[in-house]
């Protein structure tokens, strides 16, 4: 297993690690493949940005370039950056001059079934809501007991992703995706202000759809868009981009529909350079 | 220093902890003196009350066991103690038959100004606001970013506390305390049932109070709850009760009150037993 810690091997992290004492941080999980991370530069901007928000003050060329050499070292796999505001005492104060600690974990690439991508798959309706938190809304932050609530919901292998909602009933995204539907040729988006996870398979698409002649709306999406969806998918930045086939919850069914190929191709493209 | 994992001297945790990938679970700040864990069974039960809605398997009697054999080899100071859902691969689900991870860390008591006590503290009115997250509100869980961003608004050593507020605007707790106002007699405090941490001496106040004779009110506060308080305080299981005698951002003083006083000897009493 390639595991490093401030660009060193090593298995373990100091107790004191904000990380671990507040989810005081952030994290990526980059595909690498044939020795080279996918989607470096949104990785890298998506954590330069939550660094920002977060007030950590992370070295991010060293960061880029650690990346890079675990990457070229892992081969094929799945890298886990996770960077936190570093070690401390006891007590929430950021204490000043705290090195932030770089954490990369190596592991293979998630056997999927290809069933997923080709046919798509069934979404589970979570009942776990999303609370509305503008300040953090849209980073990859350390702090996901929503997620691991909402996931913990089902255990069956029918349903590949959970659909899930904000407390207002908004649709945000799945557990550990994002969701995208398409009505009369426009992609919808869920708007990420107040909640949610921005991920980077979202924002490549969201930047090429121009380009490929696509009207996209980031919006507020209520259950009713999805309803009315004639095509639903989900990404990220590991598989890409799944069609979902089905919300079983809703008594909801949507064949892979054109847009949803076509941007599955692209999607495809932008993990393999 | 003291540190433990699951009851052995151990500085480091490993890298697969859930704790670090995603703060999911719990800690318990518990004071130690005369080689004793004050308020020992009001930490236990809010461990496993956090335990069973996180749906975190831990053994209870063995962690109240290490607990106590801790707190007798690190005879006066801070015990922090840390159960996380375990070590998994990555990924939100959590895996069936991890075992849950116990973390003890020792820290000298902190050396707050006897003044803080005595005549009481300034509270800083935060900007940041809480979500409401009723799944998890009043847990001490390890998802504590807005304690972090709350905490880094202020740095001088003026306020010893900072006030925060719910994202409705209602008051909520202290950063790393609860509130508690009096008016009229009465003893109020937020209800905590959208967000925020229920405190252990908050619980063990709110116990005591029939017996005071005093009338506990638990319920929503508004700013306009802090302009109209006669008295103002707020407790921890480390420091017990502090009077708060201003809040300059609205402009606000109270002088230390006769309930405040009488509660912040009960909590005395209730630290040192």
């Amino acid at each position: 297993m390639h595991r490093w810690i401030d660009g060193q091997p090593a298995t373990a992290v100091n107790l004191q690690n904000r990380g671990l004492a507040y989810g005081d941080g952030l994290f990526e999980t980059v595909a690498v493949r044939a020795g080279r991370p996918s989607l470096l530069e949104h990785h890298l901007q998506r954590l330069a940005s939550g660094c920002q928000r977060l007030a950590i003050d992370a070295d991010l060329p060293l960061i880029r370039d650690e990346l890079l050499r675990f990457a070229s070292q892992l081969g094929e796999g799945v890298a886990k950056l996770i960077v936190t505001r570093g070690d401390s005492q006891r007590g929430y104060a950021p204490v000043a001059g705290a090195a932030p600690r770089r954490i990369l974990q190596g592991s293979p690439l998630p056997a999927y079934p290809a069933a997923n991508g080709e046919n798509g798959i069934s979404l589970f309706a979570c009942q776990t809501r999303l609370a509305e938190q503008p300040l953090l809304a849209g980073l990859k932050h350390l702090n996901r007991l929503e997620q691991v609530l909402a996931r913990a919901e089902w255990q069956d292998a029918e349903h590949a992703e959970g659909l899930v909602r904000d407390t207002q009933g908004r649709l945000i995204e799945g557990v550990y995706s994002n969701l995208f539907l398409v009505r009369e040729g426009v992609l919808l988006t869920a708007d990420l202000s107040r909640c949610g996870v921005a991920g980077v398979m979202r924002a490549a698409l969201l930047e090429q759809a121009p380009a490929l002649g696509i009207t996209v709306q980031v919006r507020d999406l209520a259950l009713t868009d999805l309803e009315q969806a004639d095509e639903v998918f989900v990404c990220n930045s590991v598989y890409g981009i799944w069609p979902v086939r089905a919300c079983p919850a809703h008594t909801l069914n949507w064949p892979p529909g054109p847009l949803t190929r076509k941007l599955q191709a692209v999607a495809r493209t932008l993990l393999d350079n």
